[in-house]
């Protein structure tokens, strides 16, 4: 065999591996006794140490010096492999033990703090958290501290460049808020109960019409929902609230999205680097453009409309588009998870902002609450009531994930670039939706996008699906036009 | 670190990847999609591939040798680790890797043939899988073929002691099988469809009755039912058929014995060799205690009635007697797995002379289903009408597990002994019974005997918890005293 032979057996069965760990993780979410936790720390801790020693196993570092690439496919593969190992032993294992150990540990004094709205119970172990995100920001450093996290999900972003975009896209993004919520159309609001059994019927219907496989996967009830895996097994999860259809219904097409660009990806990428989706923000405009561009536009929603009235009866809304208004309904809100399309970007933003400054040291921990409640009362015009509503609502700080946040923001950005293009290219989509059916618009996402998994880095990757390189422009122009004419503006 | 310590610490994290193995057999068999078949086989492979080699890991020899034993635990420890490195070092790669290729082959290959009942088709892979086995016997044996096999599933257990014993069992058997055909009692039998939601239902009330702690495990439905796992994720199947509710009844009682047998091992054995049930016989005497001697009494089934009359209304049987001796229905057929206690055995032994003339090289492939059919009419009484009736029913031969039927013979021995001696010990257990409560019973197999887990050998571990060496004495005194009741012989 040759050297790059050589890696790519190695690589697979790593791969094998690691797709074992996102399974058992699915299994935790999802089926697993509760009884069972402490156990399966021990297994997955087992299995994680026999990925980390695969990771960085030193015969990696002699194949990549003698492999030799014939193909873009052969380049790509050590491109990929190259970064994964230098990424794992840059990092020394005394460190990543630390964060394993403490991030575990972190989730459950978080989940704790924010159902008792105790930030003082929290502000210490998220200061040890931020210090060794730092410290292993500094092991992977080739620059800026940040840019160094944001690599982890986002290849090739910096801080700059997505600080520049979010900069420009801030005061459009404001102006039409202040608009929606200063029109005198209300979109009217959902105040009855759906029964759980029929919103997960519905549910499944949904994922359907996105041309879901279900020999290749399958729905359950976790408390955040999440799609999993890759390759010929990929699951996605929900979550029901019994006053609110719309919580299952676009979670589950969210994820849908993540789902059909993981069963999309060509097999010969199966149990190899490019074998998942390219990035979370690549991801992200996937689960996006299922939920908010085709889900939440007039066309699907007149077709959920009927399946609503179907499964529930008469709930209260008396047309598809006072029904498509409910479905859009823009208002302002503490919470990101349940923000509008137009409130969310801002959200995020913030978020942003928030965790460069922790970062890079200019924000001490003790100060995050008082930082956090001023800028969202600058941005969004309320003060916060309460840390949960607050600097506690998310998980993310808690487990280490600096650097994630900008990446949802990212997904919507490309999600409106992909959006435009496959407009233009699909002239009757809307006829397809009202009937009930996005697969052509998944089928020309998998063509375009998922089929390619991660052969290219993922500007690269939608700016070969749209034809130009991604920019906020056709994201905002779409939020304009779709609000605009449901507020009469 | 002492060489002991460090073997226990190697060992912890082999049992927890080996537990991570079990899970995904569970996820295989309940939840996977269809579709992630090949994946899976892939991902599987690599895990034991993982295990392969860590079970086969020179330091272990090394450990072994130096290691020393200040404790009962420490030295069956040693024992056990020292058996698992023989037996895993013995058989080379080559043929290991090639026996596993082959019976997962080998299976579909088998279960083609049983729906065509087509013989011939499976014949050629049985030869072949037969011809490793024995290469694989004689890479394990210091003595017997077969003994090396049965110690897979027995350690200690040999075909001479458990020949002696099933020729002293037959005569008793058959005498007893002759006389309840004989009699003129004729059991009621149930004839009409039982929903399979009411059915899982009253599934998970029996399981409750046995004591099964649903915070550490859960019921699905299974094509073959099973229980999975150690420690504190003990899960357990059922299945359903509509006009059989004992089927799904019984077996998840079945599966309740064997799961509250892994739950109930001391938790101090968790990640150790000792950490599992000690042998295939001593597992099947649980599960079939469970089963047989406690959720086919009289006093179980009196509760049973009841909650079968709530759960389906009339059903046709009008007394609790008439519905005790419908559970108990002796009837010749040919498949052992619905047969009833008494012709169990039988179906077992002829199994086991057999294979035993396969190994030995005494009886050809291309004879056995001659061979099979000729047996079974001298033993039953009645012609064999189809292969799949036939040679043809079972997976074992297919996948190469020769030396296991023997065990599920041997688990109904053990039990007979258990109950006994733990009906002398709960004079009180019938009104419990009858309350719905098995689980004084429970608590008394956990005192004696689940909470040891392997820390005895198989024939140890049934002796201290009945105080007797066991024997088939008990068993068959318990067979003629409960069918001589119900057939009034």
């Amino acid at each position: 065999m040759t050297a790059f032979q050589e890696l790519v057996a190695f690589q697979r069965e790593t791969e094998a591996l690691a797709s074992i760990a996102e399974r058992l993780g699915w299994d935790q979410e999802t089926v697993m006794p509760r009884g069972a936790a402490e156990q399966r720390a021990e297994e997955t801790a087992a299995l994680e140490s026999v990925l980390h020693a695969r990771r960085t196993d030193p015969r990696i570092e002699d194949w990549l010096a003698r492999a030799e690439a014939e193909t873009p496919f052969e380049a790509r593969f050590l491109d990929l492999a190259g970064r994964s190992y230098n990424r794992n032993t840059r990092v020394p294992a005394r460190l990543a033990t630390e964060l394993a150990r403490l991030t575990s540990l972190s989730q459950g004094i978080w989940a704790e703090a924010r159902a008792e709205e105790n930030p003082a119970a929290f502000v210490p172990v998220l200061k040890q958290v931020l210090a060794l995100k730092r410290e292993e920001a500094e092991c992977l450093a080739e620059g800026d501290l940040y840019d160094a996290l944001l690599d982890d999900y986002e290849p090739g972003a910096t801080h700059r460049s997505l600080g520049a975009m979010f900069d420009r896209m801030r005061p459009r993004l404001v102006a039409l808020r202040e608009r929606v919520l200063g029109a005198e159309f209300r979109p009217p609001v959902l105040d009855q109960v759906f029964p759980e059994a029929a919103q997960l019927r519905l549910a499944r219907i949904c994922a359907s019409a996105f041309g879901y496989d279900w020999s290749c996967g399958r729905l359950d009830i976790a408390v955040h929902p999440f799609s999993s895996g890759s390759g010929r097994d990929v699951r996605i999860t929900t979550r029901v609230v019994e006053s609110d259809p719309f919580n299952c219904l676009y979670s589950t097409i969210h994820e849908t999205g993540h789902a059909c660009y993981e069963l999309g990806i060509d097999e010969e990428y199966a149990f190899t680097p490019m074998g998942h989706g390219v990035s979370m923000g690549v991801h992200e405009s996937q689960s996006r453009i299922f939920e908010n561009q085709i889900g939440r536009s007039a066309a699907f929603t007149g077709w959920l409309y009927q399946r609503m009235t179907e499964a529930f009866g008469d709930f209260g809304i008396r047309t598809p588009e006072a029904f498509h208004a409910c479905v859009n309904r823009v208002t302002p809100g503490f919470i990101r998870t349940e923000a509008d399309e137009l409130h969310y970007n801002l959200h995020i933003m913030m978020r942003f902002d928030l965790e460069r400054e922790l970062i890079a040291g200019r924000l001490a921990v003790d100060d995050l609450e008082e930082a956090w409640n001023a800028r969202f009362e600058q941005d969004f015009g309320v003060a916060v009531p309460t840390p949960s509503q607050g600097f506690l609502q998310d998980v993310h700080w808690a487990v280490g994930l600096f650097g994630y946040f900008p990446t949802y923001a990212l997904g919507n950005v490309y999600a409106g670039c992909l959006h435009q293009t496959l407009r233009a290219a699909l002239p009757d989509l809307d006829a397809s939706l009202a009937g009930g059916s996005a697969r052509p618009a998944t089928e020309w996402l998998r063509e375009s996008l998922h089929r390619h998994g991660g052969l290219r880095p993922p500007v690269e990757t939608i700016e070969a699906a749209c034809g130009f390189a991604p920019t906020e422009g056709p994201l905002l122009d779409y939020l304009e036009a779709k609000f605009g004419a449901i507020y009469g503006l």
